[in-house]
């Protein structure tokens, strides 16, 4: 059997919870991720990862602790390691994320928005 | 100064010639990279790379020696290290890559179409 394609809006359509990033894909150690957003996240960084947000839907607005980017729809941002970021949605956003394989998804802050176990969709 | 965002559709329209890759972002030792397509490639395997392959625009048909899927826009396909493929393109097609650092798009195949040096856009 050759590989199976999916589709992004298949994917997107069975996501509920917010802030809940699923896996669609898992390559050379990275996974790639969807995640729905809505309102403002926690300020955190990722020791050892760099992370990139391609914005499907809606405006994400990437916080740093020198400036925000606003993120639009066919948009991409790396935020390299280390980098402290807060993703903020006024409205909601539906996001790919690309990162290693075992991201924390609050990085450095362990909280009630941590994610501890990322499951496929 | 905050990391800076970029649009697919702004580097799309600074790509001009079909089969050749240039990359847009890197991170964790992958690539990301955009690429158009239009007519068939050749076949090849990566001997230990994995590829995603996302169509933005257009209907990618990738060949395997056991069938071939349609990958139209919006899906994904990821075709493991070792699996031969050939993706072909009847109408232009619009491609994001997502694979290690030093891939070669024709993999075990070296020919007229590698590109030997993949440069940013």
């Amino acid at each position: 059997m050759p590989p199976t394609k999916f589709s992004l809006a298949e994917k997107f359509s069975r996501i509920s919870e917010y802030y809940t990033p699923k896996i669609v894909a898992e390559l050379n150690g990275q996974h790639v991720k969807l995640a729905k957003l809505k309102g403002p996240f926690v300020w955190h960084h990722h020791e050892r990862e760099d992370e990139l947000f391609f914005v499907v839907r809606g405006t994400l607005r990437m916080e740093f602790r020198d400036g925000a980017v606003e993120v639009g729809p066919g948009e991409c941002i790396v935020v390299p390691r280390g980098v402290e970021h807060r993703p903020v949605a006024d409205e909601e956003v539906h996001l790919l994320l690309l990162e290693p394989v075992g991201t924390l998804n609050t990085g450095n802050v362990r909280g009630e928005k941590t994610v501890e176990r990322v499951e496929w969709v």
